[in-house]
């Protein structure tokens, strides 16, 4: 189909590696809405928010101007460790599919933690360490982000609390052992070490916890020791900066070989893997620069951009964090069992939902099922095993190759793999097994949602 | 500790690939003895092998003069998809020890096999194909091995039919739906397909298996199915042969900059990876070029080269594969249940057996506790969690690392990173709880082996 003249896997060289995060807010005409107080529904001040976050990032989490922030040397000899990251030629999967469409990938799975969770967690670590701090406490579902704060903290010698939610922390034990290989503390959540969690607990005996749960009780965790702070992996606009990293890869990797993407797509859950590979291609269509067609995939099970409101929400199900503006699904919609645990957030970053907003991108929705197909397409020839979570991106950027095959267009396509599915092999066991099945909300189920919306302004 | 002028992960070119395989046999002057037929105890003719294996594999097994061998475009297209594998200097590994060694991996894991297994799964694979074979047959234990045929075998559209002993098939349920989502069918063994597996449930309803058991399992049905072939993932020297690929990208990216190491060090269980990582170097100590000190790691629990002897032995428990000469426990030795698996097996490559004969390089056994140490300290700051296996060649190049700051000597260390953990968080575990136990087989155990070796001559 090809001549190959572009090689397999791009990878830059260490010198050519970014040496400065992109702050795609800079570019934006129309600024995400701040954070407000929940309680006072006031911005949310740099100091009030530094009781919970650490200082450094609370200053970035504000900051809405600097378009280039640098990355500081530890950080960036960390990031050589598993970085440069390849940008893949999908040969193999071209080929397969007959299409004249040209797809690249770039692949954040290289790293035991097995995502790009780790691009932020190793920011957040430092700046926790260069605060003098003792540790740091965060919640964690599926795992990956837990298990990529881990690895961090280790490598910083701090102490990290992870708060897993219950039911991932009793079936997903081989996680949970990765982070205690990192030397990390993991409870399971809700536990009897924080007040939030005893009070849960004796509300709901034998509960099996949720996210929102561990994110209360990790943020108490944090508020009440000394020398502690909160860290999050997704969502918050600080992270969408560190993940920034995985889109100016991508494009000077892209630009090393004089190619122009047409088309990029990545999965969505709180945002934090879309915003970093679209925002420097972002920015560039936000200066009117070049045009590119942004995809934004998530499930059909939990569609915040696609079926959601634009509003003001809580980060959380406690109702403790900041509330943010964003494309929500309400904090008390409650997602189905969908195979995909880290795309199941009720909200989407709030950068991500200005853009989207403003019409600069697209948001689609697919049904597990659908995503589990392209998986193990995708696996079969391109060896990858990928994660649920990525697979949503591997299944629209396998749509738009076959409508490339029917029009004859050779577009260009760049897509996101975030990570590898080691951990996931039970959803793949379903799959097949034929025990798979595809949950849509209905608007009644929505409703529910929406209804809890807080009343702002 | 140093000045960084080295990158942190060498990747070479996709044109300094190598071209062509490097059959360290070429350059020894003792040769491997050649392989019985396991009934006569003649030497087995090519006719009677390729009964069982495929023809250009057998040729390559019998080859014991060609130095190079052409790898075809084919396997060298999919070995882009993956590799080269990066060549990592250790610098955070260094500054943990405070060592003055200069410390490098070559890392094999970077693959959804998650080993170095793929190497000569892709090459076997891809001569079945060529014969025209409709599938091929194996055994896998811990499913390294089985994972990596299924994905080369899914590449080329050939059947791949794996029997994986019982237990690991039921305590390793992810394994086996890595496999599944490649394509191959998995069959707990014993099992009723075969009239081997019918007569050892019969003597032994309820067992759980074994890895010869498997072995005869996997022939047997080979030779039993039109257009099938058997194919083996070590010990064989067409598999050092293919997995020479990893120690000629590590000396090519050696020789780019200029380094050369004073030890090598690999974990050896059938030999695949060690004799792959060293023969490009022992090519040149045989034609007294240049010297190296290699060490072969192995566990104390199936201490083969440390405290086996050489002589003619059978390959598999159930006799029917032919007899080679190697450092050998007896094929009736049945090693703990040490958690380092693919290193369970009572023989060694009859390549690697004749080198260690003739002083070329060491052996030295290690504990598996202390194998776990070394893991744990290896991944909390070089990021990498490392397979049981593998962790063997760790323990080993941290004590040669501390020689070295005791010494003051500056001396260059490499060695075989074969392959990720993810799989091995059971293990992990149990070191974790404190309930990993050591074993060390006496000289009365090692006595009933012994006892079983064929009398050969």
């Amino acid at each position: 189909m090809s001549d190959k003249t572009i090689p397999y896997k791009i990878y830059l060289e260490e010198n050519e590696m970014p040496r400065q995060w992109y702050n795609v807010r800079a570019d934006m005409k129309n600024k995400p809405a701040p954070l407000l107080h929940p309680k006072t529904h006031q911005p949310m001040k740099a100091e009030e928010l530094e009781a919970v976050f650490c200082k450094e990032l609370v200053k970035q989490e504000l900051d809405d101007t600097t378009a280039y922030i640098d990355i500081p040397e530890e950080i960036r000899n960390f990031y050589k460790m598993y970085r440069p990251s390849p940008l893949v030629r999908a040969y193999c999967l071209e080929e397969r599919l007959q299409t004249p469409a040209k797809i690249y990938y770039k692949f954040e799975g290289n790293n035991t933690s097995g995502s790009h969770k780790l691009n932020s967690a190793i920011a957040q670590a430092y700046y926790a360490k260069q605060q003098g701090l003792k540790g740091v406490t965060t919640e964690t579902g599926a795992g990956q982000w837990g298990t990529a704060l881990s690895m961090a903290c280790s490598y910083f010698g701090l102490d990290c609390n992870v708060y897993m939610v219950k039911v991932s922390y009793e079936q997903k034990p081989f996680r949970r052992e990765v982070m205690r290989t990192y030397g990390a503390s993991v409870t399971p959540s809700p536990s009897e070490t924080t007040e939030v969690g005893k009070r849960i607990l004796e509300a709901h005996p034998g509960t099996s916890g949720s996210l929102g749960c561990a994110i209360s009780e990790a943020v108490e965790a944090a508020t009440a020791k000394e020398g502690y702070r909160y860290v999050l992996g997704s969502v918050l606009t600080q992270v969408l900066l560190h993940q920034s990293i995985i889109g100016l890869e991508t494009k000077t990797a892209l630009d090393k070989y004089g190619i122009t993407p047409d088309i990029i797509i990545g999965c969505a859950g709180g945002g934090s893997n879309l915003g970093g590979l679209i925002s420097p291609f972002m920015g560039e269509k936000l200066r009117g620069e070049k045009d590119y067609h942004f995809i934004a995939v998530e499930p059909a099970s939990c569609p915040s951009l696609t079926r959601g409101r634009y509003a003001y929400d809580f980060c959380d199900t406690g109702m403790v964090c900041p509330l943010a503006k964003m494309y929500t699904l309400g904090s008390g919609f409650i997602p189905s069992a969908n195979h995909a645990g880290g795309l199941r957030y009720h909200g989407m970053s709030s950068v991500l939902s200005q853009l989207y907003d403003d019409g600069l991108m697209e948001a689609r929705s697919v049904v597990q099922t659908e995503v589990f197909e392209a998986a193990e397409q995708f696996a079969r020839v391109e060896g990858i095993l990928p994660a649920p979570e990525s697979s949503h991106a591997i299944r629209v950027a396998i749509d738009e190759a076959m409508k490339c095959k029917e029009t004859g267009e050779e577009k260009t396509i760049v897509f996101g793999l975030t990570g590898t599915g080691y951990f996931d092999m039970m959803a793949y066991e379903k799959f097949h097994n034929g025990e798979m099945a595809d949950y849509v909300p209905t608007d009644e189920d929505l409703k529910q949602g929406f209804d809890g919306l807080p009343q702002i302004g």
